[in-house]
């Protein structure tokens, strides 16, 4: 049951450190996005994506996430309504004030138009247990695998020339998996709108910094 | 405070297809590896990697996580000594007879060669809150945070030719954390050999099964 690894590819060490410096130019170049041209692209591009996504590694190999692709507009204007009712008492009364000045500087509020706008909506769900044989059945480390997943799954978005931005609809994730027809055993991790920036480069988006890498990284 | 996305790149709809479709391949072709050649190489290519994964999204932007880089050979022995000690317990007491089933169609067990193997030795931690001026301030949805974080870092080290291993070391994470001398605010969310693989695509990896999209991703 074990198989050699054949398709591993090793770099000389000059093109590994250019593709280790090219890599993360590719990925310093993503933002989030909160505003979507209604544009739209085909489908099959999201699901090249979702595909790069299930390449992730998982607590033993058990692959714990669904990506659902709301396409559908009267399906992602319901999943708005429920969004932006939720966030209205998330605003009004589950975040307290220091939460609302942590994100005051992104100046984001609780109408969400982009639920809308982008043509496509990525519903992840992270699988709290597995069935088999009507048996519930654990599964391991599933927060660690589905946002490695995940972190996979907007880098490849990102390469497409597509943007996202990711979101934790606090309040509405049971309501968004009963809409979606999902089961039981799936929790909503998170939900993207995918698409293209509304004017393109001339989208704006909040003026913020990165961490330098000693800030981030230490050696011993 | 907001600013155009100067850096944003469109593509023409082949192009963004083809771009998923490689960017897949590439992907599609990361694997685990648990055993380690000895060979070393520029501490700057695992730099340039945990840049990469200092590029991802984070609630309220706090980019709760820090990347230590272990490269110091005694301490990494003092690593495997830890972890060993902890997985001694781990498969005779912590794990169930169930979760030793899940995981015996890849051969692991207690002993773990690969932490005094691998030149470099990468332990993630999640900041579980924040201190500001003596203050114990919140970070929001940290797990998922980190978990996309990793995603990205775990694509540019396979961009980079590299391999790892994506490990839970249940048991020894305070005593890792404390030995690296990271604070209390850290808590070690994984911990990776990065390397090459012993004997290069010889190397033996389980021959498991991604699930096709279908089993991943519904539409609607
Ligand atoms: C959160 C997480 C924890 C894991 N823990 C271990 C571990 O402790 N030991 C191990 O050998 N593999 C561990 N793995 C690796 C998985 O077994 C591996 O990703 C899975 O079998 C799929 O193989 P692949 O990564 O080659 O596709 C872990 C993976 C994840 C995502
Ligand atoms: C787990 C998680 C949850 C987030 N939730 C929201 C959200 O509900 N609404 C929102 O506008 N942005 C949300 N964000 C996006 C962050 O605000 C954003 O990633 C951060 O400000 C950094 O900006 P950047 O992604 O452009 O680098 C979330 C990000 C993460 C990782």
């Amino acid at each position: 049951q074990y198989v050699p690894y054949a398709k591993y590819q090793k770099y000389e060490v000059s093109d590994m450190h250019e593709r280790s410096v090219q890599f993360h130019k590719l990925l310093d170049s993503r933002r989030t996005v909160r505003e979507y041209s209604t544009e739209d692209f085909p489908i099959e591009v999201i699901e090249n994506c979702i595909k790069a996504a299930g390449t992730a590694p998982s607590g033993a190999n058990l692959q714990p996430w669904t990506y659902a692709i709301v396409k559908d507009k009267a399906l992602r204007s319901q999943i708005r309504q429920i969004v932006e009712d939720e966030e209205a008492v998330n605003y009004a009364r589950r975040m307290n004030e220091a939460w609302k000045e942590d994100l005051a500087h992104l100046g984001t509020d609780a109408q969400k138009p982009y639920l809308d706008d982008a043509p496509y909506l990525v519903c992840v769900f992270k699988h709290a247990y597995r069935m088999e044989d009507g048996e519930r059945l654990s599964v391991y480390y599933p927060e660690q695998s589905v946002g490695i997943s995940v972190g996979m799954f907007q880098s490849a978005i990102h390469n497409a020339g597509l943007v996202t931005l990711t979101s934790t609809p606090m309040g509405a994730e049971a309501q968004i998996r009963e809409l979606l027809g999902r089961p039981e055993n799936e929790r909503l991790y998170l939900l993207m709108p995918v698409g293209y920036p509304k004017g393109g480069a001339n989208v704006q988006v909040p003026n913020i910094k990165r961490k330098p890498l000693k800030e981030i990284c230490s050696v011993h």
